[in-house]
């Protein structure tokens, strides 16, 4: 269970091990095999200082932890010099020795840490033995995003409405990255992307645009603009999923756990889909109604 | 996280209030207007004895601990001589009325109790404040399973082939349940569905017929014996989804997180599958997959 609040200070917890003076040097005791070539060059000093207590809330601010394999891995790729610091557990090393070869290269700190340390710095067990620093970007704007998008090809982008749990917000991403959709929308005063639905996301979250709606914005009005039609998924009485033929720019609208989207948005939307179903369930849980309808998008609109 | 251990006994560590004198018909105190009608019914002391260590290991075989809004009122929709004992909390009682009048009816105790409590009984925090004692049943054999199946109808089985994660079995049975599988199979030695999964899959653990494989049974030949095809899920390089044809009965494995279905089952199939997608994260994930999966297989034969 993810016990994170947005108000906690792990470095508080933190008990990251001495570092021993060969560690001083950023690199690890063991496996020494892991680390021929570009990694044998010592970054300096600075870079190998054990880790601080961050300088209050603005550090706090421009720097995000992130853990999760494929979600460091996905960071790594697309943006590596957002990486500002790297920790990992001696089993981790071989799957991140282009990152540790990074981190020499460019005096990036990185220290390799046991578990024990990484459940406190990133407040869970699901770490899967690595956590970066990474910097953090100005969230995109809904307009921003939609420029982006080449209206010439067929464009699906998913828009959240009050999904909460970070573990779907994450499943949703991934899926999203998966079925090659354009952006995301979530709802103004939405918290940033939590470590736990980046790690869920497996990476995901590093090709999908992310926009936040601003408060009071007109979202269904941008997109109209842009040219998308907006569609709706009700758990009943919409168009059934497989009799739809869906536009072929389109935002789909996901609602809340439980309570499924608000009537707002309902009533703005251009159609309104339900996923079909026998009744022995109440619906499907909205990761997997995103990942139905994503692929159902596909089908009908492949990528060339 | 589910912390549950098999080998643990929730009941050294329960400790459910003592009962008041009010309490011990097993009526809770407040509020009294949930309980007009039927449910005044005083059910006999010894139904409203306090909950007891189980007698050993034979008792605890008996009986599953099941909980989660969904789930519990899914059992007593389905199965209600299978409920043995009702825990939960005030605030649930108004979606559990006719649960607490059939309690009171077949002289079965039911005890409201704080929310602290379910959380000791159940070993999570996720408990959505009802904890239900069902009679555990009989697993049902691959071949018992394949026999019930009306086979003039197009039947879609899911076959779990080392999917460990509780809360992914709980989803795929959930979407399994919404999608109208005739079944599921879960391999030899795979340990009884979890209080978690059966939270997740919000009641269709009672609507869709689980069996379990026996060591050494030939899986694929008793479906293929039946009329059944075999369909393997790889994540890439099979028949593209959307360009397959789906066989009206058809198993469909579904692999382990990670490392995907084995290779000897992979040999077995009729056909390999795979979802279609970007790259930008290596795969869906199993449960998005089997959501993908039988939605597909529902757009193909809809059920009459």
């Amino acid at each position: 269970m993810d016990t994170k609040k947005p108000g906690d200070n792990p470095w508080q917890n933190a008990r990251i091990k001495p570092a021993s003076p060969r560690k001083e040097t950023g690199r690890p005791e063991r496996p020494q095999r892991a680390f021929r070539g570009p990694v044998e060059v010592s970054p300096p000093p600075a870079a190998a200082e054990p880790p601080r207590r961050p300088e209050g809330a603005q550090r706090r601010g421009q720097e995000l932890r992130i853990y999760g394999r494929n979600a460091c891995l996905a960071v790594f790729a697309r943006r590596p010099d957002d990486v500002r610091k790297v920790y990992l557990t001696e089993a981790r090393i071989g799957d991140f020795k282009a990152v540790l070869a990074w981190c020499v290269k460019h005096r990036l700190g990185y220290r390799v840490v046991e578990a024990e340390d990484l459940d406190r710095l990133t407040e869970t067990q699901h770490h899967e033995g690595v956590c970066f620093e990474v910097r953090r970007h100005a969230p995109l704007t809904v307009a921003a995003m939609l420029q982006a998008i080449d209206s010439s090809r067929p464009a699906l982008v998913a828009w959240l409405d009050g999904v909460g749990n970070p573990h779907n917000v994450g499943a949703i991403l991934r899926s999203a990255a998966n079925f090659g959709l354009q952006g995301m929308i979530l709802p103004a005063q939405t918290p940033e992307l939590s470590g736990a639905a980046m790690r869920v996301a497996e990476g995901g979250a590093e090709s999908v645009p992310l926009a936040y709606a601003r408060a009071g914005e007109d979202v269904a009005a941008l997109l109209h603009a842009a040219g998308f039609k907006v569609a709706g998924t009700v758990p009943r009485d919409g168009t059934p999923l497989y009799q739809t033929t869906f536009p072929s720019q389109l935002a789909l609208v996901l609602g809340a756990e439980g309570e499924g989207m608000s009537k707002e948005l309902i009533r703005a939307a251009d159609l309104r889909i339900s996923v079909p179903g026998t009744g022995a369930v109440e619906s499907l849980n909205v990761s997997a109604s995103a990942a139905v309808l994503f692929g159902e998008f596909w089908r009908q609109h492949p990528p060339r």
